[in-house]
C-alpha cells in the first residue's frame, strides 16, 4: 500500500493506493490561498495525518521542481518556493521511500500503467487544461531527461510568430490550445457564453475556489476528469464570466465560434503531436483534461491536422485517444511513482 | 573487433573498428547506379570480402527499414525494396551477431559514443545535408521509439502551411533546412553561384558521382564531413549548377542572399530544436553533415531562434555544438551497435 499525494493550486489530495491501482480513503482539502509556507505544509500533514499501513509516499506536485529532490516550486501556490517537500516527508516518514514529480509526468505514469497507455511501450501522455502538459513514456519508461522535465509537449511550437506564452516564449501549444487563450480567441471573434451555461455559473456560486473544492468533495468532480495536478477543478476559470467549460457546452450546443474555437485547439494538438510522434515514434497519445471530453469536436480537427502532416508509415500508426482515468489518475500515477517498480522512477 | 558497412546511395564503405573506436582498413566502393538487389548484394559483398578477425557486424543503411531485422528499402538505392540485408549478411556470417540502423541513427550513435555526445546522457544527434535526420539518446540509452524510427528529427514541423515535404506532409524542418531546398529558396531570390564557385564545378568534372568517390579515396573528403549515411558526399548536386556547397561559399564570401539562406536554415533549426528539447529535456545537440560546417553564419541565427523559443530554466541549459567526428562517423556508429553493449541496441 502506497500513501499517494496530489498537491494542486486549488486542492490537495491523498488516498491509499493498492499494488493493483485501486483507490481507497481518498481525502482532500482546499489549498489555502495566499498562505505560507508553513501553513501549507501543515494543511498538508492535516491531510495525511489519519493514514497509516503504507509502505511508502508517492508525491504529484505542479512544477516547476527540483527533481528528484522535490524541491517544489508550484507556479499556482506563490507560498512554496524552493520548498523542500521531498525532504519534509522523507523526514515525517523515516525510512520509508519518498518519490515526487510533476503532476502531468504522474497523470502520463498513470494512464500507461492502467488507462489506455497499458501495454503500449512508447506513448505521450497528455492533458490540456489551464496548461498543456505531459509526460513521455518510451521503451516501456518514463522518460526523466536532464532535469526531469521530459515530457513538454505544452511548449512544442505550433505557430511560430504565435502568442506569447507563460514560458517566456512564444507560439507553444500551449499558448494556442489552453482553456484560457481559447476562450480568449473565442471572445475575440465575439463569442459570449449562452444563457444555457447560466446553472452552472448559479453553481459556482460567488466564490469558484470554494465552490470548486465543496463539488470535489461531493464527488460530483465532473470538471477535474484529469486529476487535480493541473488545477483542472480551477480550469477555466481565469475569467469567470466565461470558461472553457462554458465554451466547450456550447460548442456542443451548434455554437460556431465555439465550435471554431475547439478545432483551433485540436489543430495545434495535432501539429504538436506530428512533430512528437516523428521525434519519438509513438505507439499512442492519451488527452486528459476538460477540454478532451469535447469529443469529435477536438479529436475530428486533430486528426485531420495529424493525418495532414504524419505521412511515413511509422507516424500513420499512432492513434490518439481521450485519457481513460478519472479525477484519481493524479494520485494513481503518484503511487505508480512507487508501484511500476523502476519503470517510472530512475535516478 | 568488428566489421563496419556504411551503405548509401553514392557509396558503400567498410572497414573494421576496434573497441576504442579506432577504425582501420577503410574501403570504399561507389554504389552502383540504377542496379538490381543482386548486383548491388554483390558489390557489397566485394567491398567487404578481403575483411576477417572480427566478431560481429554492424551497419549503417539508408532508410525506411524494417527495424531490428535490418529488411531494407533506402529511398536513394531503389534496386533494394524490402532487401533482406540482415538475414543475408547473417547466412554470410553464420554465428556472427549483426545489427543494422538507420544511417542518421548511426551518425547520432558515434557522436554520443565518441563525439560532443560523450558523457551526457540526453542527445540529439543531427545531421544536415540532403536530408535532414537525426537519433535521439535519453538517459544514456539510444531510443528506438515502437518501430526504431525516433530520431525523425527532420520531420518536425516549423512552418505550418509551408512548403511540401518528401515524406508527403508539409513544413517539416526538412523542407526548409535541406541542402536542395535552400538553393532553390536561394534561387528564387536571384542569387546565382559566384564566379569564385568555378574551380569547385571544375573539380567535379562530368560526373560527380566518380569525381565524388574519387576524393574520398583520396581522404580530401571535406564535403562529406558528416559521413556517408545521408549522401552527402552527394549531397547538394541535385542541380549541378548550383549546389548547397557553392550556397555556403557564396555565404562565407559575404552573398547576402546566400547568408539570409542559412540564416532560414538557422531559424527553422532553431525552432525545431526549442520543440525537441522541450518535449525531451536535452543536455546537448550535436549538428553533422556539410551546413554545419558554416559556423556562425548557421549557429548564429539558430541560437537566437532557441534562445527565444527555449525560455524555461531546463530549456536554457542546452547546448548545440557542431558534431566532431568526420568522415568515418557512419563507421563508428555502425560498430557501436555491438561495440556500446546494449546502450545502442535494444530490441
Amino acid at each position: 500500500m502506497i500513501l499517494a499525494i496530489d498537491v494542486g493550486g486549488t486542492k490537495m489530495a491523498a488516498a491509499l493506493v493498492a499494488p493493483d491501482g485501486a483507490v481507497r480513503l481518498t481525502r482532500r482539502l482546499a489549498t489555502p490561498q495566499d498562505a505560507d509556507a508553513e501553513t501549507l505544509w501543515k494543511t498538508l500533514l492535516a491531510l495525511i495525518e489519519p493514514y497509516d499501513g503504507f509502505s511508502g509516499v508517492g508525491v504529484g506536485c505542479g512544477g516547476p521542481m527540483a527533481w528528484p529532490s522535490g524541491e517544489v516550486s508550484p507556479l499556482n501556490i506563490p507560498g512554496w518556493r524552493g520548498f523542500p517537500l521531498g525532504e519534509r516527508l522523507a523526514a515525517r516518514f523515516p525510512g520509508k521511500p519518498v518519490r515526487i514529480h510533476n503532476d502531468a509526468i504522474c497523470l502520463a505514469v498513470a494512464e500507461h500503467w492502467k488507462g489506455h497507455g497499458r501495454g503500449r511501450a512508447n506513448m505521450l501522455g497528455m492533458v490540456v487544461s489551464t496548461g498543456v502538459g505531459g509526460g513521455l513514456i518510451l521503451g516501456d519508461r518514463l522518460v526523466n531527461g536532464g532535469t526531469g522535465n521530459a515530457g513538454h509537449i505544452g511548449h512544442v511550437i505550433v505557430e511560430p510568430g504565435g502568442p506569447p506564452c507563460g514560458c517566456g516564449g512564444h507560439g507553444c501549444l500551449e499558448a494556442v490550445a489552453r482553456g484560457p487563450a481559447l476562450v480568449a480567441w473565442a471572445q475575440d471573434q465575439g463569442w459570449t457564453p449562452s444563457p444555457a451555461n447560466g446553472a452552472y455559473r448559479d453553481a459556482v456560486g460567488s466564490d469558484p475556489e470554494k465552490a470548486g473544492s465543496g463539488r470535489e468533495k461531493a464527488g460530483s468532480g465532473q470538471e477535474e476528469a484529469a486529476g487535480s495536478g493541473l488545477d483542472v477543478a480551477g480550469a477555466y476559470r481565469e475569467d469567470r464570466e466565461a470558461t472553457g467549460q462554458m465554451l466547450a457546452a456550447d460548442a456542443r450546443r451548434g455554437d460556431p465560434i465555439a465550435r471554431a474555437a475547439l478545432a483551433r485547439a485540436g489543430h495545434a494538438l495535432g501539429l504538436a503531436i506530428a512533430s512528437a510522434t516523428h521525434l519519438c515514434d509513438l505507439d499512442v497519445v492519451t488527452i486528459g483534461g476538460g477540454l478532451s471530453q469535447s469529443g469529435e469536436l477536438l479529436f475530428g480537427p486533430l486528426e485531420r491536422t495529424l493525418r495532414e502532416h504524419a505521412r511515413m508509415d511509422f507516424a500513420r500508426r499512432l492513434s490518439v485517444v481521450p485519457a481513460l482515468l478519472g479525477q484519481e489518475a493524479g494520485l494513481v500515477g503518484a503511487a505508480a511513482l512507487l508501484l511500476g517498480g523502476d519503470r517510472y522512477w530512475a535516478v
